[in-house]
């Protein structure tokens, strides 16, 4: 069944199943970030969520949870048990059972769930095994858009077999990243810095540009209260490998130089990508060039090839402007700080339709959030497809 | 007394007379926009504000009210009766005696006011005239920032005897406010295209450049709900008088050949401006050149001459950043369209400081409002004095 009618409890249970699963978004690599909740006689006797790293699933947290629940241990009644999840069950069996039999172990009433898995190995069949067992299966669509928002990297990736995308752009009030000299520390105020790194700890992964590299050195780690969190893969895109020729960078310090592909041409004379030291511990991968832009298909397959479904692409202009040139992007998040700087300094877009392009040719996007932080603002614009 | 404490009555008389002022903002001509209350024992006797032009003011309209009003003919007991008024009455006779004659002629109790008149024909002189016939006179300072806002204009004008200025400026995403080719309808959608109507109409004057009338051929007029409205004195910038050389223009059918002003350059040969029956009916004025912009603050001279206390400028980039150049403009209205754009299209401006200024040179701005409609923002920016 789909769409049935729910009840306000259920309703209740569901959102704090999405709440628990908002958690660990980015955190849960390949996997989805899912939230599950265990109720008996409408008490919650078991919560979970997928673990850092993407096991134990959400469901088998639960389950043990609710299994040492003294409300359990006294009076167990299938009947009374329903288990609330924010994406269909796994059918499928690693090294454990999967999560769709282990709550027909389990023993349960009901099950109900916001979203069928599109992984092959599941998609229907977490369900057919707990209906045959026995077990009330219903799919709703409510809260599609707060769960659609969660599970986006992972649905994106089953569905094309790339990451979603999140270009991150901080820009003073008339579009400039930077001063004509490159200044760009700070345009945007420190709370915005804050939501970079909440960004970051969402992202699976962070993409950017060695011009970005050249003039800002920037850290890309996880701070404040985000430092525990395990640092992200870096992709620095480097068409030449002139980042060769630098010294040691901030990112090495704070990331570590095995989180670090840099990605440049397959045209690249081998004794290039050698002769320097400073590469020691650093993956170089290499993709076609087109014109003077590589091949973004062929970036976007080394991403998703380490398991990350959410991209954050923190810049610049160039890298931005080949995002907008192919299309392959999702969202676009704009911090606006409270300054307005010289026309001549550097915009956060080049180019990326013919000089003859009309206004109607430009992509409209949608505004899907629009926040303050004291004089800056942050606005979410989803590319629309 | 200043900041006296005032009950929570006389506060909701106050708020009722600042929304009686905020009505008739950028329909008052020279004079403020001025609200007032009237009460008697707590009931509403009479309500009024300045009315389109300036006169009567806002004092006379109310007394005129209360004066019929069946409770007062009933039950006149002067010490029941309450003056609420948004700015301290005027002390000045011109045709007819002063306000705060009219006040004391009328005969009340207590008189409340928000702001004291900075006319030095008033000033304090108000307050004495009333005080002196035995009437409590009480100023405090609350919803100082909500009449500040509405009597911006006046403020300004009576402090610095130019405009209070506003620029309004509709972009995309990235700060483009047309494409290359100049096409720029439309960046903005129909929601941010009727907020500006709303500030044509709360302004006095609308300023433009001689580019902007070349690409867009504007009307520049009141529209919609704002039709019945009088229209607004328009000053179109034009160094070089180029303008005449155009067939008729939208603003002429729309606003009409006497409400538009052009300013132009001092040293232009007189043969030049007189050789085109095209400007039959508007008005030239001139006024230095210093390198290639016209002289910024003789240019307001000539608007405040106009009676313009707020002004709206509707841009090219060329003017906004003159206004960046002398710093002459109080806030930034910028409505942002849902669209990106190549970034080599037309910015909103273009360098107002030195090609090697600092970030640090570059002025913070303070965002004082920000919108949402549907999928476009508007955001109002003041610049920090």
């Amino acid at each position: 069944m789909i769409d049935t009618n729910i009840s306000k409890d259920d309703k209740k249970f569901l959102k704090l199943a999405l709440n628990l699963a908002r958690r660990n978004v980015g955190l849960t690599g390949k996997n989805p970030s899912v939230g599950c909740i265990i109720t008996l006689k409408d008490i919650i006797i078991g919560r979970g969520n997928t673990q850092p790293g993407g096991r134990p699933h959400a469901e088998i947290m639960a389950i043990k949870q609710a299994s040492n629940h003294p409300l359990f241990r006294a009076k167990r009644e299938i009947q009374d048990i329903n288990v609330y999840i924010t994406l269909e069950p796994c059918a499928h069996e690693t090294t454990s059972p999967s999560c769709a039999k282990a709550i027909v172990n389990f023993g349960v009433n009901r099950v109900i769930y916001l979203a069928t898995d599109p992984d092959q190995r599941t998609n229907g069949k977490g369900k057919s095994i707990m209906e045959k067992a026995g077990i009330e299966c219903i799919e709703t669509r409510i809260y599609e858009r707060e769960n659609s928002d969660v599970l986006k990297g992972y649905l994106k990736q089953k569905k094309t077999g790339l990451p979603y995308i999140t270009l991150k752009i901080g820009s003073s009030i008339n579009g400039k990243i930077a001063t004509k000299n490159g200044e760009s520390k700070w345009i945007t105020n420190s709370l915005c810095r804050k939501r970079v790194q909440l960004l970051r700890s969402e992202n699976d992964g962070i993409l950017i540009g060695k011009n970005s590299i050249f003039a800002d050195n920037p850290r890309l780690n996880l701070r404040d209260q985000y430092e525990s969190i395990e640092n992200k893969p870096i992709f620095i895109l480097d068409t030449n490998l002139e980042i060769s020729g630098l010294g040691n960078l901030a990112i090495f310090d704070n990331v570590g130089k095995d989180k670090v592909r840099i990605i440049t041409n397959k045209d690249l004379k081998d004794n290039v990508t050698k002769r320097h030291k400073f590469f020691k511990g650093v993956s170089i991968e290499k993709v076609s060039k087109e014109q003077r832009f590589l091949n973004m298909q062929e970036i976007l397959k080394i991403v998703s090839r380490m398991g990350v479904n959410r991209l954050l692409v923190e810049g610049g202009a160039r890298v931005w402007t080949s995002f907008l040139k192919t299309g392959l992007f999702d969202e676009i998040v704009i911090f606006t700080g409270n300054k307005v700087i010289n026309g001549s300094a550097i915009s956060c877009f080049n180019d990326f339709l013919p000089l003859d392009a009309r206004l109607g040719d430009f992509p409209n996007l949608t505004l899907t959030s629009l926040l303050r932080w004291k004089d800056n603002i942050e606005a979410k614009w989803i590319a629309n497809s």
